[in-house]
C-alpha cells in the first residue's frame, strides 16, 4: 500500500531541493484534455536538474509514496490523473528543458524531457536537419511524455514512432538511482535494451529526463495532394504504387473518410473545402524527396498511373507550399471538427495493412446494431492506424448516447482484436484500457511485464495504477 | 546452481518430444568460429515446433539444467559455447526454417528462427521485396540468432539493426511460457516492449522461435563507387554531403585503411585492386536510388562536390554492376585477408561520428607504445562502429605476441570509453565480454539488467554465463 504525500512527507522532501521546487498542484496539473478524470489532490514538484528528480524518487520509495511523471498534460488515456488513492507527487519535467548538445553532422541531438515537441522541432530545424516528429499537440505535449508514451503522429510511415527515433535516454529508475544512458552512438551491443523498456512504459518503470534524438537531412522539395480514392483496398494500392515509384519517400498517407468532410461542413463551414462533392474516400498524400526530383513531375506521374489502374477519381496536387498548407489544415481540422460535434466513444486502433478494408467492412454493421450512429473514421493509413470515432445520429447529442458507449466500444475491440488488430496503436494504456490489455493481452506477455514492474519498482511508486491495473 | 544434461534427463526429455529429437551433440555445436572455447559435452535438441521448444524448456526450468539457444553457431564473442559448468543442452532452431506467410503489401514476413539469413533475404526477393539484413556469415547465420545477437552488417546505416527490422517475435520464456508477438502491425501502444528487450539479449531471457520482419521496396538502382578520401574527418565530411545530396539514401559507407589492403597484397596477391598506389583512407559508398535519378549521374555529381571540397583525391564509380561486385568483393576480402595475417587482437568499436579522428589519432601511439604492430582499422564508418584490430609487425606470427593482447585491448577500450564509445558496437558481450561490461557498463544499467534476468529467469537456465557473468 502506497502513503500519500502529506504535508509532513512534502515538509521533509522540501529539505533536500531548492526553495520553490515543490508547491501544492494547481489544476491544470490535475486534469487531462477530455476531462473524463481528475486527481483529487497532489504536491506538485518541478525539478531543474536530474539529480533533484532522483531525490525526488528516492524519498517516494523510501516514504512509499506514488509519483506521476508529468510532461505537457496532452495523453488521451489518463496517464497523467490518478482519480483514486493516496495523493501522489506529480513529478512536472516543465523546468527542464534544456538543450543540451546539437551535432549536425552526427545527425543527433541531446534534450532535456521537458522541452516542447515544437521545441524539439525548431531546434533542429535551426541546424538545418529534421526532427519528424509531429503530432497535433506538438506545441503543449513534451518531448519526456513524447517518448514515455512512444507517441506516433503523421511521420511514423518514414520515420518511424518517437521509439525508432530515440537513440539513447538518461532516467531516473523506481529507487532513484540514474540510469546513464545518453549515448551519441548508432550501435551499441553492451547488454539489455532498457531505452526501450522505458520508451511506452507510461512512467510506469521510471523517469525519463533527457533523451538523444536522431536527426535527418531535410527533404529537398515535399509533394503533397489530396486524392479521392476509390476505396480502402485502393487507398492500400496506392500507398504500395507510390512507395514504389519514390523508393520509399512518402512521409505521411493519412485516410479521411466523407463523414470528417460533412463534420467540417457542419461545425465549421468557413473552411474552404477543395472537392465540391465530399468523395467517400479521400487520402492526404506527402512524399520527402531528394534533391533532382521535381515534386510536381512525381505526383503528376504517381496521379496518372493510379488513374490508369483505376485507383484514384479526383485530386488536388498542390503547386505551393501555401496549396499544401491549406491541405493539411483540412486534416488537421478533422479532429476539431470531431470535438465540436461530439463523440460517443473513440478508438484509436491499429490493424494489419491488408485487413483494413475488411475491418470497415464489418465494422459498419455491427455499430448499426447498436443504434443509427454515424461513423468517421481518419487516421494514418500508412501504420494501419485508424482513430474510428462513433458519433451520434444528425441532430443528436453525445451525452444522451453515452450508455451505449461500453457496447460499441467492446464490439469494434472484439473485431479489431479478431483481425489481428491492436486497441492502443498510439495514444497508450494508461488507466483508460489496463482493462482491455487484460483483455486482449497475451498472458505470456502480462505475466513478463508484470514481473518486470515488481523487479524494478517492488514498492509500486511510479505512476501507480496506469499500465497494469493494480 | 544448474545441472547437468545427463543421461536421465535425457531419457525423461526424450519421452516429451518426437523421436529423433534428441541427439548428443557432435563436435560442430560444440565449437565457435575462431576456436578459441569449446563446449565440452552437451545434449543437443533439434525441435520442429514452438511447442517442442517450449516442452524443452519447461523440462529445463524443472530440472535447472542449462540451455543455450543455437543458430548458426556464427557468433564471434562465445555466445554459443560454455567451457564450463554442468553440460547444458544446446537447443538448435534448425529444424525450425519455414517461411509462415509474406505480404507484400504490407512489406512484411513471419519466418522461423532458423531460416539462414540468405534464405530469408532469397524469400523477399522472390516477392520483390528488400530484406536489408547483410552480414559476411548469412549463408550460415540463422535469422533467430541474428535477432538474439542484433546483428548490425553492411546496410545498418539506412535500414537499421536487426532490431528496427523486427516488428515482433515469438519467443519461449525461460518458464516454458510462449510469447505469441508475431503481430503484422507498424503501431502497438499496449504495454512494454519486450521484443526489444529480447532482441540482443543473446538468449538469456528467453528463445526467439519466430519473428515479423519488416520488408522494404527495392531501390531501383544503385549507384556505387570506392572513393580515395584524404582523412577519417573527409570521410565524415563527405557522407554528410552524401546524405544531404540524396535526401539520405547513402546504404552502406565503409571505411578502409590502407592496412587491409597491403594485407590482400600479401595474402591474397590475385585480387585485383583498383587503385594503383593504395591510398591511406578510402570509402566504399553506395546509395540507392529512388526512380527517375540516374546512378552515375547521381554519384558523379557527388564525386565532382567532394573534389570540390578537398574531401577526396582519387575515385573509382562502378559502370556495371559487375564493376561494383569487384568493389564490393574487395570490401568483403578484407577480414579474410586479416584472417590470413592473423590479428594478434580484434575490437568491434563504435564511436560518436565526430570523435573517429581524435580515436585514430590518438589510438595509433597507444599501441605504437606497447609494441611495434600494425594495425587494421576498417567498418562501417556511417554508423561509427570500427572494425580495430592489431596485426604481429611483418613477418612476425599473431601467436608471438598473444602476451600483449590483454594490454592491448584494455588501452584501445580504454580510450573508446573515454570518447563515449562501446567496447560493443555488433558483435554483443557473450561469455567473452562480460568483464567489459562489468568494467565500462553503466552501474545503474546493470542492476537493472540483473534484476530483470532474476525476474524472468530465476533458475538462470537461459544461456548460463552470457552477458552477465555469474
Amino acid at each position: 500500500m502506497l502513503n500519500p504525500a502529506d504535508a509532513a512527507f512534502a515538509q521533509r522532501l522540501a529539505t533536500l531541493l531548492p526553495e520553490g521546487t515543490l508547491a501544492p498542484a494547481e489544476p491544470r496539473y490535475l486534469e487531462e484534455p477530455r476531462r473524463r478524470a481528475v486527481t483529487p489532490q497532489a504536491l506538485l514538484a518541478r525539478p531543474r536538474e536530474t539529480a533533484e528528480v532522483a531525490r525526488i524518487v528516492s524519498a517516494c520509495a523510501q516514504a512509499r509514496v506514488g509519483l506521476i511523471p508529468w510532461g505537457g498534460g496532452t495523453g488521451l488515456v489518463l496517464g497523467q490523473v490518478q482519480p483514486e488513492g493516496p495523493a501522489p507527487v506529480i513529478l512536472s519535467l516543465e523546468r527542464m528543458n534544456r538543450l543540451r548538445g546539437l551535432w549536425p553532422e552526427e545527425n543527433l541531438m541531446i534534450v532535456e524531457a521537458g522541452m516542447t515537441l515544437a521545441e524539439v522541432q525548431a531546434a533542429a530545424d535551426g541546424a538545418g536537419r529534421l526532427f519528424p516528429l509531429s503530432l497535433a499537440s506538438e506545441g503543449t505535449a513534451r518531448i519526456g511524455g513524447n517518448l514515455a508514451t512512444n507517441a506516433g503522429g503523421t511521420a511514423v510511415l518514414r520515420y518511424g514512432n518517437a521509439r525508432e527515433l530515440c537513440l539513447g535516454v538518461e532516467a531516473v529508475l523506481p529507487d532513484g538511482s540514474v540510469l546513464n544512458g545518453l549515448t551519441r552512438l548508432r550501435k551499441d551491443n553492451t547488454g539489455y535494451d532498457l531505452k526501450d523498456l522505458l520508451i511506452g512504459s507510461e512512467g510506469t518503470l521510471g523517469v525519463i529526463t533527457a533523451a538523444t534524438l536522431r536527426l535527418f537531412p531535410q527533404p529537398a522539395a515535399t509533394a503533397t495532394a489530396l486524392l479521392a480514392v476509390i476505396g480502402p483496398e485502393a487507398a492500400l494500392e496506392l500507398l504500395t504504387l507510390a512507395q514504389i515509384r519514390t523508393g520509399g519517400a512518402v512521409t505521411t498517407f493519412e485516410l479521411i473518410h466523407a463523414q470528417g468532410l460533412l463534420f467540417l461542413d457542419e461545425a465549421m463551414p468557413e473552411l474552404r473545402q477543395p472537392f465540391a462533392d465530399r468523395p467517400d474516400w479521400s487520402v492526404l498524400i506527402e512524399i520527402g524527396l531528394a534533391p533532382g526530383l521535381d515534386p510536381e513531375v512525381v505526383m503528376t506521374g504517381l496521379y496518372e498511373a493510379a488513374e490508369a489502374g483505376s485507383l484514384v477519381r479526383d485530386g488536388v496536387i498542390a503547386q505551393s507550399g501555401a496549396q499544401a498548407r491549406a491541405l493539411w489544415d483540412l486534416r488537421e481540422a478533422l479532429p476539431e471538427g470531431n470535438r465540436r460535434i461530439g463523440a460517443v466513444v473513440s478508438h484509436d486502433i491499429s490493424l494489419p495493412l491488408s485487413e483494413i478494408a475488411e475491418f470497415l467492412r464489418r465494422a459498419g454493421p455491427v455499430i448499426a446494431a447498436i443504434g443509427p450512429f454515424r461513423v468517421n473514421c481518419f487516421g494514418h493509413l500508412g501504420d494501419g492506424n485508424l482513430h474510428y470515432n462513433v458519433f451520434p445520429p444528425k441532430g443528436g447529442r453525445a451525452a444522451d448516447h453515452r450508455d451505449k458507449a461500453g457496447s460499441i466500444q467492446r464490439a469494434v475491440h472484439d473485431l479489431v482484436h479478431a483481425l489481428g488488430g491492436s486497441v492502443s496503436a498510439e495514444h497508450g494504456i494508461g488507466r483508460l484500457k489496463t482493462r482491455d490489455l487484460e483483455a486482449y493481452g497475451d498472458p505470456a506477455k502480462l505475466a513478463a511485464m508484470r514481473a518486470i514492474k515488481a523487479a524494478l519498482d517492488p514498492a509500486g511508486i511510479m505512476n501507480p495504477g496506469a499500465v497494469l491495473a493494480p
